[in-house]
């Protein structure tokens, strides 16, 4: 028999210091939502294959790992298609859609659930990139009005502005966009609907390359140049400080530009309200967010000094219709819970307040005789509120004690037989 | 494209309201064990397969999940046994094992450990068992003495004492035994070391079938009439009154029964400290545990009038060291969440303590322009503590609102174009 210590390829196991940050910040997740209204719900990790390949994961479907088929099945030397029927979930809305389509008739509508669980990706494992990780993501299903943008935006910047107040940290902006304000400026600059992904990949790496790294990037992706020309002169006005409704207005160009204008103005002037005044919320016309099933508004949060996103989400009104047979209007918000508590961890974050800790070492060979006695001081005191802990004293009692303090123990008494409890 | 509605065969989808009991529970849980100075740690969902099938767990190795490996290795034509290299773990006992030996150096000693997590098993589904379900489990590595069961015992009496008074429930059980007493036992009647196994699965039933039920399992089996004999009139003298201490010495015919009957009478002394009145803490020789692994005390609670045991343990000295290569004495307790809370569920646990609730159904037709000042009245209820939802009012208002009445939403209020806030 040869045991393997080291956790699966791309896996963590949480050491108890992780583990006291991560419930912390679920803690406050769970909490902020909670006060808004979200619903939680679970879902198991494991789907059915059909579910997960059904193009709705973009490039995460090439990433999953498909679990065996059981039984006598595997002896008749099946091909790798027919080896497995399921496979771990790549992300948590695939399966809020299917929870949907089953529950639905015993669901709230509008339907605001928060799923907080663990999702998997075969992915290269990378500095921060692992293969089990956690996601935490609010969606409203059956809300087809700005109100669920409204909520959703809100309630995520109040779980993320709770988060980083403890380690001092208070400017996020809120980006802001719509891919239907995306795609019109296309179709208006001259570009084809099938050249948009390309296009769109590139107009992702704006805050990178800046404005003339796009431009060249897309001259030399062979697009034609009157129409770079003109998309990159879109752009130009908002440099040029125009705001987001004349903006939206010049640069979509189709009779619908009005009510998305409308719209975008009315969340960002609701959202507003609900803000610390810390918080910028800005609209973002470079803001693309990466999968195809986005429908309309799309938002990210970054912290200021940041690179990169911290939550990100948008409407996503045809992916449920898939899984019902019956189209329901959808819309969430998911928080990077992964990066945010590897940025917390960075910044060094304390608990900000704990229970009083008490240890009590028992040296075995004379104080054995009272081991009922300790446990019973441990009681009244645990009884008390406190995190009490009654171990024996260990030969090594300056690597105990040492572990002890380091646990944040203020107190740790050695038991003898003369002790005074 | 062909979605499938229903979650995976065996596994479960949880609801509002089983979340809200769900969570709860976990968060009496954890707030028990964090008080007795138990740490909580978590280990990947995948594990080496080499880890899962090295006999460590008995029948459960026999319905693993295995994980397809990935990439061109598939298109090669491989054996069943060469399609797979991690597999969804069956328990949370092997990767605390692989966790301790993996992290040992960074670790206190003796280490507390919760892990609370998800385990997979390919059993045939049947009510109340699921293909995942959660775990909770305690353990303490590195502790050889009784101060690891009484710590293991005390909490987890607390733990479920805890969650039950809630439902009115405070009578208890503990029942308590050793294997190394078991098998003396049997030793002393005359069996051999390879019918044990086959001896402790009918003295198992001894609740359901009586002492002349065992004794009539046991000859049907074709044991020798002698030691059956012998065998059942030791359990005879328990019936007649026989306190541990004795009935140790009397069936064990061991020398190191003098040390086994005084850590037991340890143990129950100063668990006997800690508990509440209700909890009656009971050495019981017909407590077998299933697992091979445990090596010394094993325990399990019952609720009484219920049939089955909420929580069962025991001390496993070996199996770290499988991992580690060096001996480290453990001992570990697992709560059966599952059950847990089908029962709560069955006996109409409500939510002890709830924040107020209160919905905004806003009517868009009319009041659509008073979306920011609702959204502020939300923020400033938030703020206070409540939870609050924000949603359009929708046509079949009825619905909408027994809905958010069933979820205890106390205050409910439609707003129009005049609606005081």
């Amino acid at each position: 028999m040869k045991f393997i210590q080291t956790p699966v390829k791309g896996m963590q196991d949480f050491l108890p210091a992780d583990m006291v940050l991560r419930q912390h910040v679920l803690g406050l997740i769970r909490d902020t939502y909670a006060r808004f209204g979200f619903d939680e719900i679970e879902t198991p990790v494991m789907e059915h294959i059909e579910n997960l390949t059904g193009r709705q994961g973009g490039e995460n479907e090439k990433l999953i790992f498909k679990v065996l088929k059981r039984g006598a099945e595997l002896e008749r030397g099946l091909k790798s298609g027919e080896l497995a029927d399921s496979a771990l979930r790549y992300d948590l809305t695939v399966p809020l859609c299917r929870y949907y389509a089953c529950h639905r008739n015993d669901l709230p509508s509008p339907f605001k659930a928060l799923q907080i669980g663990n999702v998997f990706r075969a992915d290269r494992p990378q500095k921060g990139r692992f293969r089990q990780f956690t996601q935490c993501d609010i969606d409203i299903i059956g809300d087809g009005s700005i109100m669920a943008e409204i909520e959703l935006i809100a309630a995520t910047s109040k779980a993320l502005t709770t988060i980083f107040a403890e380690v001092g940290i208070s400017a996020f902006t809120i980006h802001l966009n719509d891919r239907r304000v995306l795609k019109a400026m296309a179709a208006n600059a001259g570009f084809n609907e099938d050249q948009y992904d390309e296009i769109f990949i590139i107009l992702d790496k704006m805050d990178k390359i800046g404005l003339d790294g796009v431009k060249e990037n897309l001259l030399e992706e062979g697009f034609a140049a009157e129409s770079v020309e003109k998309y990159v002169s879109f752009f130009r006005l908002l440099e040029e400080g125009t705001d987001m409704k004349e903006f939206i207005l010049l640069t979509c160009g189709t009779d619908a530009a009005q009510g998305m204008s409308d719209d975008l103005s009315s969340i960002m002037e609701a959202v507003s309200g609900m803000l610390d005044a810390s918080v910028t919320l800005k609209f973002d016309p470079t803001l693309v967010r990466g999968m195809s099933y986005y429908t309309g508004t799309i938002f990210e949060i970054t912290i200021d000094n940041y690179s990169f996103s911290i939550a990100g989400g948008g409407r996503y009104d045809r992916m449920v219709g898939r899984f019902c047979g019956q189209d329901a209007p959808a819309c969430g918000f998911s928080i990077g819970f992964e990066r945010i508590v590897t940025i917390l961890r960075d910044l060094n974050w304390k608990m900000p307040q704990e229970a009083e800790k008490a240890a009590y070492l028992v040296d075995m060979k004379s104080a054995g005789g009272r081991v009922k006695e300790v446990f019973e001081k441990a009681t009244r005191l645990r009884e008390a509120g406190m995190i009490v802990t009654v171990q024996p004293l260990r030969k090594n009692a300056k690597f105990q004690v040492d572990m002890l303090e380091s646990a944040g123990y203020g107190k740790i008494e050695k038991v003898y037989a003369d002790t005074v409890l």
